[in-house]
């Protein structure tokens, strides 16, 4: 049997989570469940772009990608499975789905809503089933017509590469407080460091480790973007600053 | 092997569900654990209950559900173990089970406490070694002689139906602040909204999508009951309510 | 195939533990994965001492435990494996092993860190395939040559014996705010209490309920030594106490 990943904003608190478990475990009996989160804040459908973005390769091939991250619910945005290089991704389509590179080019199938599904819980009574069928070997053109149409997107602000001066943005803050952007190592080799909301964090360096306590760095983060910390510290905090603050490179 | 499920409020933090993990693995090998949630405020036997009353119903045939929210450990309250439509639940008699249907008419065993039991931890050293004996197939009787008198169940305040009056209760309030009532779906079949703290939730409708964001909204909820919700925000901060909190349905 | 542990500070929120999980499984596919907890406040090395110090004996035999507690992950601290009471271990040389017993005798290998890992997340790039790799069987001694030097160890401050006093510290604090000392049974036999932060704690009991509600008791906890509880309060809160608190029992 497959691995079936899960990302919701359910939080681990409430019965949601372990009624999604049950009908998975149910209806492929053997299934590997992980968590890749279920602590996005209420509706993050950027937060759980990222996450998946990052997450969905070191899985293996044939893995399912469950994405509950709805706040559209029972309204009349769609339900979707698709594949992409040898993996499986059922959810909503309200752009939890737009950091998958080449989401375009996807064969993607429109899942019915039943009328027996729960208006509020798609994620037990549509998207888990689906997941679960999948994960027992059906094939995804038998669960839903082709989807019509174009999947939405959100956009990014992109990198701004100007003549002496680039500029990106935050696109997630961990638990840390570290502030991950859109900018790549070859947009800071040679800066001095990163100006955000009128303060400069730097030096570039490897990792935390290579600055003092208290000190921030400016390093090529886990994720291959380039990253602001402080050593035992918040930058979203130091620097005041989050997800869609502007980053600016400095060069001496 | 089967499932073994777990609703505890020992926090994910500490080493306690670790140490229950190891205990379950090592004396039933092969067993799948599946999390309900460790997350319950210290103590929340009802919010046990309403959760344990959801989820169990998802879960496939023998699955062994162990529940350890256990205020009174080491004390006289006392340790049992039953099955119920082809499920085995495992856990203190302090009233978590209250919400099983038929729980009235379940086989229940009393689970004795050994000298060498942690007076503080029967989650790990009487709970947990019995459902790993059950999930080893061990039967259910020889775990220990039949349970004495009548199982603790609490009860919660019943709806109240008069003419031209439904009165009920909130019985839990979910990460989103949604508050779950006891009211069915008929009794608010024609109503205006409910009626909670002396403000109006309403209009009745499907799902939270139906109204705009910052609106309230009543529905069926995912579990069958009748919930309040504020879209994009916590109906529990908007109308300063929560478990125990009477709602009214109101007609034109 | 075997069990992999996991012990992180990674929070569960980001999308770091949903990537070591798809690292094991991608290389060590069936391993069976465990939380002990991801939830350490960053850096928080003593408790993840702690709590692999009780939880990792309640696995069977062949647990592969995978911490990653890891301030210094990118600078020169070193990367390790080791078996131990046929058990294995994998993580940075940074204090996290120093509670088990016999650490000093272990057969470790330093695990060499590829060109190719993050700088800042050593535990997706050189402990989890380390882990995954003696999961699917390979040797100890494959992973990396044999460390040289002795490991990082932290001490916890002993528990003194005088002549009618005994003094300890607190060296852990729960959920549910309950005060783990390293005292053991023996040195509170006969004592009324416990002093900490200049108030007196007791008395001694076997368990939370053998106290009325907001009652404090001491008592031979589930780890084996002497805590400090409030019945359905925080002893934490009560005696403004924490890690590293000093604790005496007091003879009438």
């Amino acid at each position: 049997m497959p691995i079936i990943t899960m990302l919701t904003d359910f939080g681990t608190t409430d019965p949601y989570v372990g009624e999604l478990r049950g009908v998975l475990l149910s209806r492929a009996p053997g299934v590997t469940l992980v968590d890749l989160t279920h602590d996005l804040s209420p509706g993050n459908i950027p937060a759980a772009a990222y996450i998946l973005g990052r997450a969905w390769t070191q899985f293996p091939d044939d893995t399912i990608h469950l994405v509950v991250v709805d706040p559209g619910v029972g309204t009349r945005r769609r339900a979707i499975a698709f594949e992409l290089s040898t993996h499986m991704f059922v959810g909503p389509d309200n752009g939890v789905f737009s950091t998958l590179p080449g989401l375009e080019r996807a064969t993607v199938v429109e899942l019915p809503i039943l009328e027996s599904a729960a208006p509020t819980f798609h994620g037990r009574d549509v998207f888990a089933p689906a997941a679960a069928a999948l994960a027992c070997g059906k094939a995804l053109s038998t669960l839903g017509p082709p989807f019509e149409g174009s999947l939405v997107r959100f956009q990014t602000a992109a990198v701004r590469r100007d003549e002496m001066k680039v500029t990106g943005v935050v696109v997630y803050v961990d638990r840390f407080g570290n502030l991950l952007t859109n900018l790549t190592g070859s947009d800071v080799a040679g800066c001095t460091g990163i100006e955000v909301s009128g303060q400069t964090a730097g030096p570039v360096r490897n990792t935390f480790g290579d600055v003092p306590p208290g000190g921030s760095v400016v390093y090529v983060g886990s994720g291959g973007t380039v990253e602001i910390a402080v050593r035992e510290g918040s930058a979203a905090r130091r620097f005041d600053a989050g997800v869609g603050s502007r980053v600016r490179a400095v060069f001496a």
